[in-house]
């Protein structure tokens, strides 16, 4: 009987090896021989399922993109709308090792797509995911400006997210915390007030 | 008599090579060649100024942080305060070509100095620059927490200019002065309300 690999289990190690790796030493150190290394494989093994490094920082943006699919999806309800809203955005914070590991990701696989065209359609894909979970955060608080007020807290969001990257010593994940409260609060006075 | 060789005007023509490469091509078009060859210098020479793409990514940080530092001390006093504030803040958004390369060199060199530690103090002073303008901005038009609302500009506009790059389509300048200006009325409301 020939032997059979299974694809998907192969392909979850790799993310489980790659995952590792980033959280540990940052995504500059998700090199293919790194990876190869931390999953066990050979640097050859591992080219089976990506020949260059774009390649495999696209397997890890779309490992970025189900985790968070995977967190949202499993929020439990929260009747306090600005805590349930609070709740959704806090996924795309990088408030503890893991989120932050995957907003490395993403900047370094958005900074990599302004060069590379044939990273843009997943990071294009990406953008518009978080755009609409800021429109479902946004619509219960009754802001008159729907549309735009989503495209206020998206900016809001990955500029704190940024931020937090950038000056952790500032943008604490306690300060996210209330810098983005602050903006729901504010969005539910805008409301009160017209 | 030895020749003597300007140096402030050699980088003064240096700067303005790489400007033209970079709003003409982008900053990934900037490489030590390049620029020698925009500027009609030889690699060789270029080296005498530069060693490395860090150091030449350094050099056109540097050359943004002057210029945006240029355009807001030039800026005419405005009346209205939140006008005042919009013109400061327009200052780091990507309305135009010139501000867009600015961007580009930007978002560059922070991606580059999360794994080049030689960049960080370079990046730290860009940042808390920018927060000073956001403070500045900010206090003229009342708001109870001007730290806190320093900083939620701050990161309202880093992400702002994020999006104009990313989704140029969707994040127009006519968008991204919108929702700024948006944001500042809703600061100016927050005065009026408590």
């Amino acid at each position: 009987m020939p032997k059979t690999v299974d694809h998907a289990e192969r392909r979850e190690q790799l993310a489980a090896a790659l995952w590792r790796l980033v959280v540990r030493e940052g995504v500059e150190a998700a090199s293919l021989r790194r990876v190869a290394a931390e999953a066990g494989w050979s640097v050859g093994s591992l080219r089976h399922y990506f020949d260059t490094q774009g390649e495999l920082l696209r397997f890890a943006m779309e490992l970025v993109v189900r985790r968070v699919t995977d967190r949202i999806a499993k929020l439990p309800p929260d009747p306090d709308r600005q805590a349930a809203a609070a709740n959704l955005l806090h996924q795309f914070l990088p408030l503890d090792a893991d989120r932050r590991a995957e907003m490395e990701v993403w900047l370094a696989f958005a900074s990599r797509a302004l060069v590379d065209p044939s990273l843009r359609e997943l990071r294009d894909e990406a953008h518009a995911a978080v755009r609409g979970v800021c429109r479902r955060a946004v619509e219960p608080l009754g802001a008159p400006r729907p549309e735009l007020e989503a495209e206020r807290l998206h900016a809001l969001v990955d500029g704190l997210a940024q931020h937090a990257i950038v000056a952790p010593d500032v943008t604490t994940p306690d300060r996210q915390r209330e810098l983005l409260a602050a903006h729901l609060e504010s969005l539910a006075q805008v409301r009160e007030v017209r």
